[in-house]
């Protein structure tokens, strides 16, 4: 009988917005799998780090930072291959996943790796996207309002289409690219009313307004930008 | 001294979806306010209700199902009136709010019009998108992709040329547009790869591919479309 492959959303940060149901499969955990940088730290890990069980086996899966693709993916195959060992041998492993399994993150690697072949479930998260602007107090969308989420590292001419397109924006991942965004959201005439969140539910989290934010900004931060007003507030 | 106003997001619907700080801010409240429809059914309360103390007053606010603009708003200064008094008598006041408190739901109406005067938290919530992105065994959205999240009732250009512009979709509330955006679709040539989820993570929950959805939908349905294959799943 092989274990079972399940990918636990933990939500932005703050242990207390992980839900019920990712803290009792945690605290009853076998094995446990998380991404990790090379210097082995891991955000993922330090979120559940009070509900892990000290029996719990723990597996850590090395990510590299890296714009090519050939090294992420033998990381990705290598995690697998390690996850897939104790799955054969009948245990269930977890992964830990910062945010949404499903919501930018490595678990879709994984699952991508081993879902033909064991049973798997997911646990949904809390995105950053939505604790962001819980943190600001900027409603992000109503009615028939379109979100659009973007990728900070997407280049300026897609961006800005995008942004045009859309009802409420929300960019991810900002870190090293702030600088050139806060330039293209200036130009555009959306840069004063734009506000700027790291680290949100964390005990370093920031608010800004955008025209503020620190240069680089933080790995994880974001960009909120409401660009018509609902008429349905007033 | 004023109480407090707090809007806590309940997730999708498994009451074990909510967060630890959700369970444990209900669990205490003195004040509970939440939606429900005319009839008095609250899709809120009923996710929260185990966590519900018997002492807790509950607010109920009635919230017109109407595309009219005056029946609605005074609905929510009627609700926001209501909840304004328990403020002034000093009672903290925690509002239930089905998903995400700030992305599409009926909190945000509430809190224009009491954050200026009173203190305020938001407390975010598994979204809808993730949850039928995690039931649909679909993630939604990696590296460098755009992921457009589009209401149902949205007329077909504004539609077409918001999907046309995304990495990947999600269509909330489909509902009774179910037949509409079908054949959208089908005319765009991505009905046969969509993916249909109603009431992700309730009992009745239903995953279907688009093509076998029921028509008309439940309300709490969505569609999920991705458009180009990440190259680095494999």
């Amino acid at each position: 009988m092989k274990g079972k492959l399940t990918g636990v959303g933990l939500g932005p940060g703050d242990p207390e917005l992980m839900t019920m149901k990712a803290h009792r499969l945690i605290s009853g955990a076998q094995v446990i799998a998380y991404p990790a940088l090379e210097d082995g730290e891991s955000f993922a890990r330090s979120i559940a780090a009070k509900s892990i069980p000290a029996a719990a086996r723990e597996l850590v899966i090395h990510i590299p930072m890296t714009i090519e693709r050939a090294p992420a993916q033998a990381a990705y195959d290598q995690g697998a291959a390690d996850i897939a060992r104790h799955l054969d041998a009948g245990r269930d492993v977890l992964v830990l996943c910062e945010g949404d399994p499903f919501f930018y993150g490595s678990f879709m690697y994984l699952f991508a790796r081993l879902a033909a072949d064991y049973e798997t479930e997911i646990i949904p998260g809390v995105s950053s996207v939505t604790a962001c602007a819980a943190v600001a107090k900027r409603p992000l969308t109503a009615r028939n309002e379109v979100l659009t989420i973007i990728p900070g590292p997407l280049e300026n001419a897609a961006m800005q289409a995008r942004i045009e397109a859309a009802g409420a924006v929300a960019i991810m991942k900002v870190g090293r690219h702030l600088g050139r965004i806060r330039a293209l959201l200036t130009d555009m005439g959306l840069a004063a009313s734009a506000t700027f969140v790291a680290r949100a539910s964390l005990p370093s989290q920031q608010v800004l307004p955008l025209v503020r934010a620190p240069d680089p900004a933080p790995y994880f931060s974001m960009i909120l930008i409401t660009k018509a007003e609902d008429p349905w507030l007033n």
